[in-house]
C-alpha cells in the first residue's frame, strides 16, 4: 500500500528532489500536502505533478493567487495554521521536514506530536530545539530519520547496531571553498570566493556556512541529538571529496562509513524508504574508481566556527538557536556586502557572549531567542560594532 | 554466563591471536578444547594459559609427548578422530576453525551440523566445500561466523541489512607485493621479494597468495557462500592501504564499508562477540589521521590468478578444490626455490584445463580432487610442464 506523505518546503532544493524521489516511485507515495512559501510558479507545477489535496503557503495574498489559478483541484491555506495543517494531514504517515529557517518548528513540532515519521532536513528543528523535538518524539514514538546526507550516513551505519557500543561518530566535511585559504587570505574573501563549493550545489546560505564549517557546527549539535551521543565523542573530520558522507567508530575500533556519490536524492530516498532501500536511479559510485580518497582534522584556527558550535551545543538551552539565528544574520549580511567574510565570525562571538542561557526552553522561549539574536546582531552590524 | 571455545589450529597465527582475545575477556569465554599440529612447545604453553579440557595433536607420538609432559591435567588425542572430538566438545557454543589446509574439513563440518557457531578462518572451508558446508548449516541452524578481515567487515555492513537489497560486494585487496610490478619484472621475482608484503604479517603460504591475487581470488569463493552472492556481483578493488577491510553497495546506491586498523585481533574478537562488541584492546583508527586513501581497479593482466578463482567458482563442483590444492603445491614449490614465481600460474592454468569437475561433490569426493590435484601439479612441475 503506498504510503502519504506531506512536503514541508516543498518549492526549496530538498523539496524539488523529494518530489523527483516521490515520482520515481508511484506506486509507493501518494502526496497529501505540500507546504511552500511564496515560490507560486515552482507551486503550481508541483501541484500539477503531484496531485496534493492540501496546499499551504506563507501569506493570504500568496493562498489567494494559487486558490485562483488552481481552483477546487485542492484546498488552500496560509500561514502557521496551514503549515500546521499539512504538517498533520492525517493520511500523511510521512512529513518531510525542508522547511529553512524557525517557521519550520511549529509545524514539525505538531507532526513529531501526532507519532508520524519525519524526515528532518530543517536544521533548525535540532539545532535550536533538539531537546523539545526528540522528547517529543519518545513520547509520540514518531520516528525521526535524517536527511542530511552526513546524518543519513550515522543512521545508516548504525542500523542493526547497539547505540551503548558507539565510540565516536565522525561528520566528514568537505572543507567548502576556503579550505586552503589561509586568514589573510580569508580577510579578503568575497562573495563570490566563498560561493565556489567543490562538491555540492546548495543553496547561498548554506554554501557560506559550509567555507566556515558553521554548517559542520550545527550537524555536530544536530548529530547530538539525533543519536543521543555527547559531544567530545563527535568528531569532525576533512575530506575534501565528499564520497564517504560519515563514519560511526565503535568500541572494539571497527568504523563504520557509508559513501555515495554526492547526490541528495539518496538520503532523501533513504529517509521515506527506510527499514528498505529501493533502486536509486541515480549516477553510481564506484569503489575501484574512487582514485584517491583525502581525510586530515580541521585546523581550528582557521575555521574557529565549528569550535563555537561545540560551545554553544555544551552550553545548552537556548545557545545554539541565538547562535543559529545570529548566523543567518551574518551571512545574509556578508552576501548582501555589508560586513566581509571574517566579521560573520565575529558577530557569532559577541552573540554568545552578550546571550543569556535559558535552560530547558519551550518553543516560545526559543523563538525569542532566535529573534533576540537577530535583533542584537543586526544591531550590532549597524554600529560597526563588527570591524576587525 | 561464559561460552565454552574450542580452537582447532590454536598454535597458528589465528589461533594464538584467539588465544591473545580470549584471554582478554576471561569471564566471558572458557577454552574447552584445543587442536593443533606438531607444535607442541607453543601448545604446553597454551595448555598452561587457557586449562583445556581436551587437547588433540595430529599424530599419536606427538600424542605422547604432549600427555608425557601434562600428566593427567588434560586429555589428550591424535589425528582425525581427535580433532573431531575438539570440534564437537559437548561444552564448546564456538569453535574457531582455523586450521590450514584440508586438515580443517571434517572437523568443521562436524562443529557445523551440531548447529554450533563456527568462526570461519580455514579457508577450505567454503573454497573447496563451500555447496556442503553452508547446506549442513541451513540444516543444522549453525552460525557461520568469517574472521577473515575481508568477509568480516562484509559480515558488519549487512548487519541489519536484506540480503535481497545487496546490488555487488567490494573485496579490498593491498596488492601484494608485486602490486606495482610489470609482468618482466615478475619473470625475475625471487622468494624474498614476494614476502614483503606492505600492510599484514602472515605466514609465507598466504603473503604469495597475496602477491598472486589468489588469495583474494579465493576470498571472492568464500564470499560466494558465505553471504549467496553471485560471482557477476563479487569484485575486488586495489586499496594499497589496507584500512578499508571491504563494503557492500546496495540497490539504492548507497554503499557501507568497514574500515579498521589491520589487526586480526579485531575480527576474531568480532566473530566472538557478535552480535555484541567489546571494548578492543588495541590500537585505534584515527579518521582524521587517515591522509590519503587509494582504490583503482586491479589488472586482469598482470594478476591472472584473480581470473582463475573467478573460472573456478563459476565451473562450480570439485574445480575449486583442485585449483586450490594446486596453488598450495605451485606455490610450495616457488617457497622452495624449485618454480619460478609465473610457473605458479602455469601450473593452475593447466590443472584447471586437466580437472573433470564433478558436481555437487561429497567430502569424500572433493578431498579426491584434492589430492588428485595435487599429485598432478607435483607431476606437472616434476617433469618440467611450467618451464615458460
Amino acid at each position: 500500500m503506498s504510503k502519504g506523505v506531506a512536503i514541508l518546503g516543498s518549492t526549496g532544493s530538498i523539496g524539488c528532489n523529494a518530489i523527483e524521489v516521490i515520482l520515481a516511485h508511484p506506486d509507493r507515495f501518494v502526496v497529501k500536502a505540500l507546504a511552500a512559501g511564496r515560490n507560486v510558479e515552482r507551486l503550481l507545477d508541483q501541484i500539477d505533478r503531484v496531485r496534493p489535496e492540501l496546499v499551504a503557503v506563507s501569506d493570504e495574498e500568496t493562498a489567494k493567487e494559487v486558490r485562483s489559478r488552481t481552483g477546487r483541484r485542492v484546498e488552500v491555506m496560509w500561514g502557521e495554521a496551514g503549515m500546521v495543517a499539512a504538517a498533520t494531514h492525517p493520511e500523511a504517515d510521512v512529513v518531510i521536514s525542508a522547511f529553512v529557517g524557525a517557521v519550520g518548528l511549529i509545524p514539525t513540532l505538531r507532526a513529531i506530536q501526532q507519532g508520524k515519521r519525519v524526515a528532518l532536513a530543517n536544521k533548525e528543528t535540532l539545532v535550536a530545539a533538539g531537546e523539545i523535538m526528540t522528547e517529543a518524539a519518545k513520547r509520540s514514538g514518531a520516528e525521526l530519520v535524517p536527511v542530511d546526507s552526513e546524518h543519513s550516513a550515522i543512521f545508516q551505519c548504525l542500523r542493526g547496531e547497539r547505540r551503548t557500543e558507539v565510540d565516536r561518530l565522525w561528520l566528514t566535511a568537505s572543507g567548502g571553498a576556503l579550505r586552503d585559504w589561509s586568514r589573510e587570505q580569508m580577510m579578503r574573501a568575497g562573495v563570490q570566493d566563498v560561493l565556489r563549493h567543490p562538491n555540492w550545489t546548495m543553496g547561498n546560505k548554506i554554501t557560506v556556512d559550509s567555507a566556515t564549517l558553521m554548517n559542520k557546527g550545527f550537524e555536530v549539535i544536530e548529530a547530538h541529538w539525533l543519536f543521543g551521543i555527547p559531544f567530545d565523542r563527535i568528531s569532525v573530520v576533512i575530506h575534501p571529496e565528499s564520497i564517504v558522507h560519515s563514519a560511526v567508530e565503535f568500541v572494539d575500533g571497527s568504523v563504520l562509513a557509508q559513501l555515495g556519490v554526492p547526490d541528495m536524492r539518496l538520503p532523501i530516498q533513504y529517509a521515506l524508504s527506510y527499514p528498505e532501500r529501493w533502486e536509486g536511479k541515480w549516477p553510481r559510485l564506484s569503489m575501484d574508481r574512487l582514485g584517491s580518497l583525502q581525510f586530515r582534522a580541521p585546523d581550528p584556527e582557521r575555521f574557529p566556527c565549528l569550535g563555537y558550535a561545540y560551545e554553544a551545543g555544551r552550553a545548552g538551552g537556548t545557545m545554539p538557536a541565538a547562535l543559529n539565528a545570529a548566523n543567518e544574520v551574518a551571512v545574509d549580511l556578508f552576501l548582501r556586502g555589508r560586513i566581509p567574510f571574517l566579521a560573520i565570525e565575529d558577530i557569532l562571538v559577541r552573540i554568545m557572549d552578550l546571550h543569556e542561557v535559558r535552560h530547558h526552553p519551550d518553543l516560545e522561549t526559543i523563538l525569542w531567542a532566535d529573534a533576540w539574536a537577530r535583533e542584537t546582531a543586526a544591531e550590532l552590524a549597524a554600529k560597526g560594532r563588527v570591524a576587525r
